[in-house]
Order: C-alpha cells, then structure tokens, then sequence
C-alpha cells in the first residue's frame, strides 16, 4: 500500500511525511465498513461507513450547485458543522433532482446511521454520488447500513474506499506519517471522482481522518486553503457537480493538539495540502478515459479572476485537450483559447512553454529554434507540464487536466441515466 | 442544388424566399473563383477569390479574440469597413501567431488581389482558416492569387466554396431570390466551420452576398441581428476563434434600394437571419464528428446574462454532449450542468423536456408518467429540442450543439499543428 498515494511529480511528499499503510482508518480511533446493498446492478459495493470512536472536530466543504442533491442539503441543514463525526455513503444513485422523497432519504440515512453508531444525529454527516434523478430505495439502503454498522472495523478504510467507486479505475486512498514536533499524527484519505475542469460535472467526494487534535475554526482553514490548491485547482469555483463534498475529521486520538499559528498546525496543514493535491491529481489521472495529466501554468495575468479566467478556458477547451491525446504540441490551440477568455483585449502577446521548449514568444511562433526531438519526448510524457506568460501582469494559475479521448466517449455514452 | 440550404426544421423559411441554385455568384454581378495553389498538403482547392464588378456597400463581423489572425487585423487595420467589394480567403494556415511577418502577407494578399481585381486596396478583405502559428508561402499564395482573378466567373461560386473548406464534410453554400415590394433580389452565402458553443475553437468564415442596394449603416443593423440569433447561438460573445469573420456584401445590381426602416428592409433581413441561421446550423450539424442537432432553449431566467451562462454551460458539457451520442435522455447531467453555471443560488427548480416529453418538474425526476416509447423515439431523432424552465425570471435564449463522439476524437487528435 506505500507510495499509493503519491505518484505524481507534480506533487511534493514534505520532508516530515511518510507514507503509510491504510488510509482512512490509519489514524488511531477511526473505524470503517463498506459492503453491498443492491444499488450498484454489478453488486459491487455500494454504502460505506464511517464513525470515529471518540467526539471529532471536522471542517467540511460543500459544492454551490444551485441542484445540489439531497445529502449536501441535509448536511447544510442537520448536521453540526465542526462536529462531524461519521459519514454514510453510498454510491449508484446521487439522490439529486429527488425533490422531498429524496430529502427524506437522506435526512433517515443520517438518523438511521447516527443511531446504530451511537452518535446525536447531527454528528453523522451523509454523501451520494451516482445517477441522477433517481430515488434511494431506502429498504436496501437500511439493511446496508445494518450490515455496515455490524461490520466497523480499524481496517476497514479500503472497503470504505471500493464502496464509494463509480466509474473510478484507479484506487484514491492513503495515509501518511506526520512528524510534528508536538509528536506523530496520521492523516488518512479517500476520494472517488474523475474531476477536472468545468464542464466535467462528475462527482468529487472526498473524505480525511486524522488523530491530531484541532478546533474546527483552524481544520476549516487548513481545508480550505488545501482545497484551493489541489481540488479547487481541477475544478474552479461554481463548476462543482451537485453531490461534491470534502470532510476533515479530527479525533485528538493521538494526544497531539494542534494550536492556531503554531509550528505544529503549519506542518500539518502541509501534510494535508498535500494529501488533497495528491487525491485531485489521482482524479485528474483517473479522469474518464485519461491517458495523460497536464500541469496548466498561467503567468502574468492582469488579475487572479483573469488568471483563472484563462486557465479555465485552456482546460476546458476540447480541442487543446484532445490534441494532448494525439500527443500533438498544439499550442496554437491553447494561444486561440486563451485569446478568447481575453476577448476585446490587445493583441495577446503570449510565451507558451512545454516543460522546458519554448513554443510561442509574444505571441507568435518560434519554430525554426526548437528541438524536435525532445519535443516529442515530451508529447510521450505521461505528465506534461505547460506554461503561458500572459505579460499583461502579475497573477497566476496552476490547473490540471487530463487529455480527451475516445474512452471519455465510450464511457459517458455508455454510463446511462 | 435546391433545398441546399434550408434542411433543418429548427429554421422556418419565410414566403417570400425560395431557394435557387448556386451560391454567392446567384446574385447579379458578383465573380468568384476557387483554386488550389499547394497549402494543403492533400492538393485540394486551397484559395478563394470573391469581387462585386460595381461598388457595394458591405458590413463585417470580426472575432473578438485577442489573439486574432494577422488577417483580421489587416481588415480591421486597412479594409475600408462599409465599402468591402472583394474578399481573397484561403485555408490551410490560418496565419495566426505568425506576428510581423503574417501581417506583412495579409497585407500583401489584399493589395495583390485588389490589384489584380482593379479595386482600390482599401475595397479588398483578406479571411484565412487552418494551422494556427505557421507562416503562409508567399510564393504559392501570389501564385494561387493570379490563377484565381484568371479564372473569376459567375459560375465561381461553389470552387470558393470549395477552396475555404478545411475538416468541413457538409457543403454550407447556398442561394436564394427574395420577393420585396419594390422587387426581387437575390442573397448568395457561404460558409465553413464545425463550429460551436465554446470551448470549441474551430474557425467560422461566413460570406454573403446581395444585388440589394443598402447603406452600409443598414447592411451593419441587419448582419447584426442576423448574427444574434444564428452565429452568436452556436457560438456565444467573447468565444470566437482567433480567425472568425462574416461578410455581407451589397451592390445593388438588382436595381432594389432598401432604405431604413421600409417594409423592404425588414423582409430583406428576415431573409439574411434565414440564411444566416441555416448556415450556422450547418455548421453545428457538421461539429466535428457530430451525428446529432440539439437545440437547447433556456427560459424563464433572471437576466438575459444568466440565460446565456446557463445555454452556454450545458451546451459546452462534454457529459450533457456524450450523453446524446449515446442516445440517452441524462437531463440529470443538464440540471446539474445548469446548477453549476446558477452556483450559489437558491435552490433549482428547474422543468426540463425533451420536446413534448417533460421529465423533470420543479428541480425533481417525473420518471412515473414517462411514456418511454415515445422518448426512444425522440432520442433516435437527428435533431432534438431540449427546453429548461428555470422559474427566475423571464430571459430567454436558444443554442444549438452537437453531440461529442468517437470521430469528434479521432478528427482533432489527428489534426495536427
């Protein structure tokens, strides 16, 4: 199970982590269940539990999909923000665009969970994710949660994971080590989703456990600026699908209590952001259909909104990324994308990189310099990392993506409502 | 060559227009010409010559783009707007990123054509369309620029035609007479381009042509309207790409004056949005590999801003466009896409049909009443109307998109920079 979570150079594992065995039950007092309820029609596992023996804080983050579906409506509503301390899950309906019935699912989800963990009802948190549109048969869901419940275990954090999958190929869960020189605390994870940039709407769940101790005021900001960094960069602000949702439990079951501004809470809060950025390029990696991960820099943007303005329209331009898949160094492609989130503006007189081979400067070809070999190098890269100088100013955006491809199409054609 | 232009159902012809054969020579003294000059590798027709033998008044569209082809800049830098008579296009390199240097070729195409034409420079526009980032050569260009002003004829309509082509597979030209009270005129048009809702970038050239006489002040309020409901619905403001132009050219022959605001002017431009819209619907119904027409109608939407980002997010969602290749009615995957692009509001609840099949009512599935038959059948259709009451307010707006499939892939992976 080592090196399972972090794959990508694109990531940097912190001197002060290690990667462990598990993932979400790794960290001391955290128990876990996933079995098969009949939801899936392949029998897969499809309801996960989630329980932490002792009172947790949490942060949690919830997508703004004006269709958000019913567990992130219960979630907002029922359950007490910054004291979560389960989850049930379960995968093959989303419970979204179910109306009252579906609020009613996932409201008795929650009681029904909370009751047989012995937890208030506001300390169980509920996510979906699968089909849209259609509602929960509550009878299998119920008898799930039962054999869930009866199945907790301290190793049961991977049976969480396979019962959270929909169309995931890749597996997204880990944990690490954290030194701390307060002492050690892990940090567990798990995510299902092939996030990338807007327009893909699939569902982005993830879910972190840890033994240090925090108040929710410091895990929410440890959260939110992880997730501006890794989930936030596959996925910009108001393209999240309507079941997206990232939860951090902390039980202090270590005896490490992290303090607002001290040393211990930086260091953890790196371990964590590295952690998320890991889980979203497994995401991207894993994107449906994926065969390549591309790093998407924009620098010298007039503006942040610009930076991400650009950066959105390059990711999610088609054209670029299925000129990725024909392994085609196609800047022009991302030079007319760019041109267009720029639309009115002066001439874009733009440099593009990839990796280290400079393809456009100011705007226009530098064809006659560039060395054709390592180009292709490059293009047979599994990670490509590309670069844009805007020149207009001093504001930046890193996104990833993935290439487009005739799997993407088999699978979303296939995958039916 | 009749029933060439109007085959969709989703644009009505007028009355007072039938269909002739040919394309922008149908209308009186207008000459064109097609001819292959080498700047597509495959040996096909490659460069276009259009001229009016009088004067026209004429009006322009250029793409916003900021990183817009040295052609448009040229146009934009040197044509005379109002007084366009003649138009040298070309496709196989877009001549775009190609800095000082494509300027200079521009330039030289308009004043060698023009010269050659015997207009003032000032009266000839340049178009382009192909590789971005690759210079033009001047010498194949000069060269095809002289065959072509050999070979103008009045029957030269459909080789510029030919000549402007790059992936397009359906023929976009086509001509039709149209009955005013002061007399009839004819309306020639020709189009290339897959094009459609951002973030596909492929170029849209339109050309069109008239015996009308007009002022340029009335041509501009007429294309402007007409590009609203037909251009600007398959691909919305600011997501042009670096290369896009449409041209209306007036001169008059037909011996026909419309003068403003006469029952003339407005059946004239009727008329153009006609012509315009089946254009553009070609066009989608061409989308790269597509093998299906979807028009999406959005109303009841707060502002006509919210109408426009709610069309554009669904009908730029690869999972909504996926979902129509495989023939599946996912109206989750629109709801969700619409929710994103309405982040943060309240609550979605929105009715979605699929033409008289409603299946969603206030935010929520009606799977009991659905006869499934019936949707079968609609699915199977090659075009399909969709339409989302989204209960905010009363702005409206329609695009159109086609479906991403398999060859989509294939095409724009192997279309190479």
């Amino acid at each position: 199970m080592a090196k399972n979570l972090f794959g990508s150079r694109f990531v940097k594992m912190p001197g002060h982590i290690t990667e462990q065995p598990g993932s979400l039950t790794a960290p001391s007092g955290f128990m876990a269940a996933g079995v098969s309820c009949g939801l899936k029609r392949t029998g897969k596992p499809d309801l996960g539990l989630l329980v932490s023996k002792a009172p947790c804080a949490s942060a949690e983050l919830y997508t703004p999909n004006a269709a958000a579906a019913a567990p992130i409506r219960i979630c907002r509503q029922k359950a007490q923000s910054g004291a979560i301390q389960g989850i049930v899950a379960n995968s093959g309906t989303a419970n979204a665009c179910t109306g009252g019935r579906g609020l009613d699912a996932a409201g008795e989800m929650t009681s029904q969970a909370a009751g047989l963990c012995g937890l208030p009802p506001a300390g169980m948190a509920v996510a979906s994710t699968g089909v849209i549109g259609m509602q929960l048969d509550m009878n299998l869901v119920s008898s799930g949660i039962a054999t869930a419940a009866a199945a907790l275990s301290e190793s049961g954090g991977a049976a969480f994971a396979e019962a959270i999958k929909t169309t995931d190929r890749l597996d997204k869960q880990g944990a690490v080590a954290v030194k701390l020189p307060a002492g050690e605390v892990r940090i567990g994870a798990c995510a299902k989703g092939a996030g990338m940039i807007a327009p893909n709407m699939a569902t982005m769940l993830a879910f972190m456990t840890t033994d240090a101790g925090a108040a929710p005021e410091l895990l929410k900001e440890v959260l939110g600026r992880a997730a501006a960094s890794s989930f936030n960069s596959i996925s910009v602000d108001g393209d999240m699908s309507t079941n997206d949702c990232v939860f951090l439990l902390a039980n202090g079951e270590s005896g490490v209590q992290l303090r607002q501004d001290s040393r211990d809470a930086a260091l953890f809060a790196e371990a964590v952001a590295a952690v998320c950025k890991s889980l979203a390029l497994k995401m991207v990696a894993d994107g449906e259909g994926a065969s390549k991960l591309v790093e998407f820099r924009v620098t010298g943007a007039a503006s942040q909104e610009e930076a991400d303005r650009v950066a959105r329209s390059v990711a999610g331009s088609p054209l670029v990324r299925t000129a990725f898949y024909g392994g085609d160094a196609n800047w022009g492609r991302i030079m007319a994308s760019a041109g267009a989130a720029l639309a009115g503006a002066p001439e874009l007189k733009a440099d593009i990189f990839y990796e280290d081979t400079c393809l456009a400067r100011a705007g226009e070809a530098v064809a006659e310099s560039i060395n054709q070999k390592r180009l292709a190098q490059i293009m047979s890269q599994a990670e490509i990392s590309v670069a844009m100088v805007l020149h207009r100013g001093s504001s930046a955006q890193t996104v990833y993506f993935s290439d487009l491809t005739h799997d993407y199409v088999t699978l979303n054609a296939e995958y039916t409502s």
